[in-house]
């Protein structure tokens, strides 16, 4: 490890201090790309301070340019985590990349939280192994958050693709986990959760959500949450939930399928206004309220997983986040780091535990259903 | 049965003729748009003829006032199937039904499409047991139209829901009569064949997946279509790929996800262009480009699901298609019934199932992969 003598983040190690422990390498885009995002992070947070893991000799001209070393301390990493790498490979050879580096910082609790624009299940990996899965998580689990028609602008779904499977236990953690996300993240005291099915109605679905359904509606009064039942992929943007359960397969579609349309929509729009001389005009004239929505259905200003179910908080950024996706990342681990979330969390996982117990106790076991199969 | 002495459909009994048999009932908004729908749509085709099913004395009025009594001819169903009927209970109680008696005029050939916008499980289950599967089809699956950036404007994903379970064998057939709609329906010659996932990286996702991303590069030279491998969500509407190939619980949810963005972000437009005064006159501006947009993007534009696998064609329309909607899933049937479709499907699906035995004979088996709980 190599630090500067004249360390930032040391002289300013005071108790309110936020640190944020950086990744700059694995996102598709480059550490130019996360350096510009810290730059645009750090203008709006100044007293933020920040840890950045990579090859030091190319981060400090990149800070130098920006002019943000005084608030950046490089820790240098020789070795980067690449897309294709396997998470076993990762945690068998990967001591020296930034990324375990990131996870170290926060581990021995130099910085509050990791951010990481690399390889997901790689940062998984090192961080069930390093960090430690809160006592009696499971899976732990990657929430998102999704636009929404609701006042807070946003839901939370989760797991956004941490795990590809998931059990009616961990549904359960799930639907815990992410009111307490909503609750201490976002400020929704009393969380509204759906779980994620083909449709609303009860019979509906694969077995294992039949009994999740049993499990949380069961769990809601002593978790502080209102159960509203199944919801269906429409619900994601829905004012009539505020968290969204799902396992992290059909999770990971959904939501890269909600930014690709969102995405392909935009270039659409594009089109449609570069189409004759009357639209540009009235692009024109429109560029204020346009605006306003761009900013609302932008996929980069919800940028950053937070993953739900460690001892410590880990925001991933998404791989091909620009410098703007990168700086909302920032901004969502700086909110979480000073609200204190990873110890507001453990608490709730530890009545998640007692609950699933309880549950458990009183019998809630699969329903026999020979219809199944064609009951889709 | 009650036919009318005078009845239309008999009276023009021409070998091009092409008669669709429509389910009036069960959709959400009731039989009244089922009818504006034909309407809109028998503007479009006049030489179309319909057989109308569900009560007479509801139907007969509406048909009427439409004006379309001459091109329609009503056959008395009493009972409907509601979106709340498990399709047990339909199978064993819903003979006197519309949905029931749609397909039963299929099945008697004396229309060559069903269209209907009920309860898809029970559509499903009727489906099966009056037009039997295709040979060799264990899952029959519904494919569904994707709004895309390629030339054509659609890419093809299927299972939409028809079953929320889907094995290595199911998916190589998805891959093969997807392959097929393609070409027959869209006119794509070498359909692009891409099998989603939750990262293009080949040791990603779940062990089915595996094998059949396999099964599916084994089987693309003599299924006369190119493989792309996994694709991920973001890809529905990418321009690289034609068809993709999922299990019904995935494609549901991110059929339905796609939607509600969609939705979400129309309605957001709208709230845009209402904010100002300057940008009410932008929208009247814009309205031509704009419609264009709306046109593309407005899910109702490609309502209408395709039962696949099935010895007979029938169209899923959307529970909750207003009229233009409806009338969507009416071209779609009209182009599918023209086409002969089903006849050549069939003889696609047997090739499937002779490939399908080809790659089993192959040795083609799951790879034991100690790390897949690890790799997400």
């Amino acid at each position: 490890m190599t630090t500067a003598p004249s360390d930032p983040v040391a002289a300013v190690g005071v108790a309110s201090q936020v640190v944020l422990s950086v990744d700059a390498m694995g996102g598709d885009k480059g550490p130019a790309t996360v350096v510009a995002g810290l730059a645009r992070f750090l203008a709006d947070e100044p007293t933020a301070r920040v840890i950045l893991h990579g090859p030091e000799d190319q981060l400090t001209p990149m800070l130098a340019k920006r002019r943000i070393a005084g608030q950046v301390t490089v820790r240098h990493a020789k070795d980067i985590v690449a897309m294709k790498d396997k998470p076993s490979h990762v945690l068998r050879h990967g001591k020296d990349t930034s990324m375990w580096s990131a996870i170290e910082a926060v581990r021995n609790a130099e910085a509050s939280v990791c951010i990481s624009c690399g390889n997901t299940g790689a940062l998984m990996a090192i961080s069930m192994l390093r960090l430690r899965k809160a006592d009696g998580v499971n899976r732990p689990a990657i929430a998102c958050l999704w636009p929404s028609r609701n006042p807070a602008g946003f839901n939370i779904m989760l797991d956004a693709g941490a795990d590809i499977r998931a059990d009616q236990d961990d549904l359960l953690t799930y639907a815990l986990m992410g009111a307490s996300y909503a609750r201490n993240g976002m400020g929704i005291v009393r969380p509204r959760v759906g779980l994620l099915n083909v449709g609303v109605e009860e019979h509906k679905g694969r077995a294992e959500l039949k009994v999740a359904h049993e499990l949380i509606g069961r769990a809601a009064p002593k978790g502080d949450f209102d159960y509203v039942g199944f919801v269906e992929g429409g619900d994601l943007p829905s004012a009539r939930v505020d968290v969204i359960v799902t396992d992290g397969f059909t999770g990971n579609v959904a939501l890269k399928t909600g930014e690709g349309t969102a995405n392909l929509i935009s270039e659409l729009l594009k089109q449609a206004f570069n189409n004759s001389i009357l639209s540009k005009f009235a692009a024109l004239l429109a560029m204020t309220s346009l605006g306003r929505l761009r900013k609302r259905i932008d996929p980069r200003r919800v940028n950053g997983g937070v993953f739900l179910g460690l001892n410590k908080t880990v925001v991933k950024s998404h791989g091909g986040a620009d410098a703007t996706g990168v700086a909302a990342a920032l901004h969502l681990a700086y909110r979480l780091g000073k609200s204190g979330f990873s110890d507001k969390l453990a608490a709730r996982v530890a009545t998640a535990v007692a609950l699933a117990q309880d549950a458990h106790q009183e019998g809630v076991r699969p329903k026999t259903d020979a219809e199944d199969e064609q009951e889709q």
